[in-house]
């Protein structure tokens, strides 16, 4: 398998979730300003989520830079990967039209932590498939960001059904977290 | 015509179906526990599914990868392999919303079925192009995944209408069967 | 404008049409034998409406092959085409729908009539840019197929109203027609 | 982060975005005429959008055509733009189901507004990383065409409250000014 095509598949079902979610935005019947502002936490979640994608995508790339081989465990790891991320249309619909409610804050959480599980299954087979002195081994480090957000969601998730604006909080604040550009693994890159 | 645009047209293809699917899980107007629980089997549906279309996708990559001319036979295969598979998201979604359901079931496996034929039609076109000594026909051989496969779907559309259960699991059945990758192909490529 | 961008964006394009038509097929609430009937018209319609996609994308790729310079006219006759395949699935649906109604088999037809007459000006336009001698020129001949398309979709649009089984016919008809590979095109370049 | 793979998923979220926008152009259910004409309306504010996208498809190739190295900052303010863009198919629905109306006239207003700022900030930061003597710098000069369009919208959106059909006769002129290709890039880089 090459690792273009592996690349421009994933960059593709990046592609169309990012734009599909756009059809969860529920277009009012009517064409009132109090329509307008109904639809606000819709579009706030689609902002968040349309985030999230971006850094996923952004980060992929930095992930499958390094990769020589793809081998049977990536391409499933990958696939894994991606099925959580597809679910955000989903999640970021449900959350968009019941803002403020547990369940739906609880199911973005979890899709939240998933995604992120199957990020650390992925960048773990990667560096396994590269051996000990892989690039990315040696860029990643101790990865203090991805365990943290694996920690924030976790913690969000358990909070979620008790105080969901807690929970909401901790999504916005580890996405801005991740806005931050990976420095060590393009840094490290650079210094090549 | 060139066979890396036939490939990404067939990945396009095959990543909008993998995404779109989201769209047939419907958001439930309300947040509580139960339609969370309500949409369970959708998500069921929606897992195979995705696996079905990862499966799909690897495959097609080994089938696509020792092809040297694309003829307008191997075209229309391939584009009807690509029909029966764009119609995964209204079977998936058909049987979420009626799990357990007879004809639901039974549709789901006669389009499994049709993909498998496709499939087959597709391989048995590459083959007679690239002549006796295709890698493809050595590296298939006697190709009883396929077989066995076709088999399962036709046995499972005929006990669907009386024991849709028995047919589902042949379908989860049928899907770990093929997660194996296609060691045959993968070994003879690397042993070139 | 590099051409590989416009063929990679038109491919798209056509890919998300050929794949969100499925989403036109409503999924039935319940699970028994009419529901499965009852979609059947919108069946057809989508498999249709498949084909003339996958004609559309196979006989593009023949006339963007010979281009060399993309230019603004070039590339705003291939948008022109792209926005009435664009509304395949709109006018497939439709029909899929209302099963031999009137007005919307004149819709289906009116899409394909424009559909071929785009087609007719973005291949004027690239016989212009690439000169009297190009080879798409010398490789389209006196183009019966593309004349005889034309004339048949006035025809159906024309009758649609008073006959809308005609009009059908004369669509299932053409498809046929286009579906045997374009051999002019493909006989010259071969013989390059 | 390479510079074909940012071009490669901006033009996968615009063929997405062109394409889907026909799923809000909703299928009527009943077959008559009325049913036809009601979605004129409709179909207009598809075709004006359907025009847009392909103006900044356009206009994009030529801002990315210039580019180096592509930073954090430019890949951020892509999907900035992106994220604008990708509300279109909402916008369009909405005007489109509620023609002359305020309201959605200056939703759409406010999404051309904010899709110019964001072009211009990637424009600016693209010229910043190029450096003084970026070819863009240069081909772009005084850049009257962005200005007068921010200029154009935000009067717009002003007037749209008030006037709506001025606003949506300003938003057809923009966009016919947009059609004409953008020669001063074009000479610039023929010259070359």
């Amino acid at each position: 398998m090459n690792k273009n095509r592996l690349e421009a598949f994933s960059d593709g079902v990046l592609a169309i979730i990012i734009t599909i979610m756009v059809l969860e935005i529920k277009i009012p019947h009517s064409s009132n300003i109090q329509d307008l502002l109904q639809i606000f936490p819709t579009f706030i979640s689609y902002l968040i989520s349309f985030i999230y994608v971006g850094i996923y995508w952004n980060n992929h790339h930095h992930l499958i830079h390094t990769l020589h081989k793809v081998t049977g465990p990536v391409m499933w790891a990958n696939l894994h990967l991606l099925f959580w991320l597809s679910l955000i249309p989903f999640a970021s619909g449900w959350i968009g039209e019941n803002h403020y409610k547990p369940y739906p804050t609880m199911l973005y959480g979890v899709m939240l932590l998933m995604a992120a599980v199957a990020y650390f299954i992925l960048q773990g087979i990667i560096i396994k498939v590269e051996g000990k002195s892989s690039k990315l081994k040696q860029a990643v480090g101790n990865d203090w960001k991805g365990k943290v957000s694996v920690v924030c969601y976790f913690f969000a998730v358990c909070t979620s059904l008790k105080w969901p604006w807690i929970a909401q909080i901790i999504y916005v604040i580890v996405a801005i977290m991740w806005l931050l550009p990976d420095r060590r693994i393009e840094k490290f890159m650079q210094s090549q």
